[in-house]
């Protein structure tokens, strides 16, 4: 079966476009803000989206399972205060619950944290508990970069992290490393934001002995581990001056990449310079890179057929970065059990 | 012949270590900066440190010219106001031309600009313009963030620039975009700053019209382009959601990729996935990974070894990299007689 570990709702019902908008303006103008009550969706209004698109989507590209999140660029960690966070990331995460509930084979959730700028991880504690223990999910995305765009959060090896990582380990869900739009108008949020995030977040994680304190923490970096495998020599060497030991003995059990990539070269080389048991089979979808690719006939964000052309991938491999390393991290993942007949 | 297009002086006297310590001292504790005749240095320095490095590596490994500039990490703009960074700059500068009259047949000068957080880049031209007409220098190192880590100057993109693209475009000298040192504890100065710079400046330029405005200039993005060729397929496909037409078109004649990039499979994807007109060789020796990688047997940083490998590369390939695309872009850059003989 293939499980797509990096799924964001990005097909919301417009009411809840206009609601974000109404809570925006309330915190720039400072009027009342909205009331979570006004906020009225229809299951039809969410099945029309999903159906429409991802679901579609899974059933063209013969994927299973999706591992849902609010649309990261939505999660506007920069906007607002604490309260305004929590407010939104609750209603975002609710509604994941909802999509999850009225599709149960094909979606299940992870959270979107309410991170605020200067605020500490902690405080993002309760709903994580809460989407985890009371709404079944089974991971978190983790905004590295609240402030939306100008890396002056602590590194994700500062012990202002740590009680979060505590709580993770404890309910055992790993966190996705996953920044929200871009408001620096030097970075674009998809095309140079996300991938600079990334390739901070590695480089942080490998000099530190965060694994150390927590041997049990699975952080997921995305899109492919932003720019690391195409230097993979260059972290190896940065790593290696700094008596560090080999990148695949750091990444071990506890750094994982996903597969967003969206062209054949560039999963060739993730799939050959990163141990096969540290890939995610994930598309993003529907996501970053809208529409066909004019020189390949093909989604730019259908990542399955890169994988399923990687040469030197076995059939062992390939259902290791599917499914297999997957349901190792995402250990609270159960298939549902129609799903599991289907795809046996 | 061989032409190293990204060198930096990188083993410079202690003297000029010294006369930096102190003049940054100055700048922190407000006492009386150091005067620039107190700086001394002997041509015997310079050689010791240049022929135990830089020039024995050329040897060794066969290139025969180096393109050299200050040590990028060393830049500091976000050190000190505008008359500091203007000091150092030309200290700098001038050092570098040092080196290249003792060895004109090994190096060839650019210049740091005295870039300064919150200063016009017009700031810079007079600096450029003495570098190029008094100095024979025929490029310039271009900070798209000279706060160091924060990313908060405009964009490349943005009017703000463009006087100093008038002077560029004049003079006929071409611009590496390069960072300098990090001081922002979330980013490692090599590791990802440098990678992140790379990266967002060019998904700032695919989605600008710089090169209507300025169809004659040439930007060198340094480390293999940051990002961008693992991720080609995302930035083709966000510049075409855009109505942009393919990388290929928008790189043209205006943006360039060195080859620091150090590993086999990095080049190889390098080298298959961006034009070979695009491609510039760079080593960035001796700079951000030393040492010899325990699984090849090679320095990290000896990439004619990985050019001289890539499968798919013809002889005239190889030759537009290693000189003829070189020679293009650095269109001022006159092969000394002796050494064009020497390679013939």
């Amino acid at each position: 079966m293939i499980i797509d570990c990096h799924g964001h709702y990005t097909t919301e019902p417009k009411a809840l476009h206009e609601f974000r908008a109404r809570q925006i303006a309330a915190v720039k103008e400072r009027s009342a803000l909205p009331s979570r009550e006004s906020l009225k969706i229809s299951d039809d209004e969410i099945r029309e989206g999903i159906e429409s698109a991802q679901l579609k989507l899974q059933r063209e590209r013969g994927t299973d399972l999706t591992i849902f999140s609010p649309r990261a660029s939505g999660m506007g960690h920069h906007i607002g205060d604490e309260p305004v966070s929590l407010e939104w990331s609750q209603i975002c995460n609710d509604l994941i619950h909802r999509v999850v509930r009225l599709y149960p084979n094909n979606f299940i959730g992870v959270c979107q944290l309410p991170q605020s700028i200067g605020v500490e991880p902690k405080n993002s504690i309760a709903e994580l508990e809460r989407c985890v223990t009371q709404l079944g999910f089974i991971g978190c995305n983790l905004n590295p970069d609240p402030s939306g765009g100008y890396f002056n959060a602590p590194p994700l090896t500062d012990k202002w992290w740590y009680p979060l990582y505590e709580k993770m380990v404890e309910l055992d869900v790993p966190a996705m490393i996953h920044v929200s739009g871009c408001c620096n108008p030097a970075q674009h949020t998809t095309g140079s934001y996300y991938l600079n995030a990334d390739t901070m977040a590695f480089m942080q994680l490998i000099l530190s002995d965060l694994f150390k304190d927590f041997p049990g923490l699975k952080l997921i970096i995305p899109h492919g581990g932003g720019a690391v495998p195409f230097h993979w020599g260059r972290f190896r060497g940065i790593a290696l001056n700094n008596k560090r030991p080999e990148l695949n003995e750091i990444m071990s059990n506890n750094i994982y990449f996903d597969t967003c990539v969206y062209h054949q070269p560039g999963i060739d080389l993730l799939t050959k310079v990163v141990p096969i048991d540290n890939i995610l089979f994930a598309s993003e979808m529907v996501g970053a890179v809208k529409g066909i690719d004019p020189k390949s006939g093909h989604y730019f964000d259908d990542t399955k057929r890169y994988i399923d052309h990687a040469p030197g991938l076995s059939a062992a491999d390939k259902q290791k970065i599917f499914e297999g390393n997957t349901r190792r991290v995402f250990s609270r993942l159960r298939i549902p059990q129609s799903v599991a007949q289907a795809s046996a």
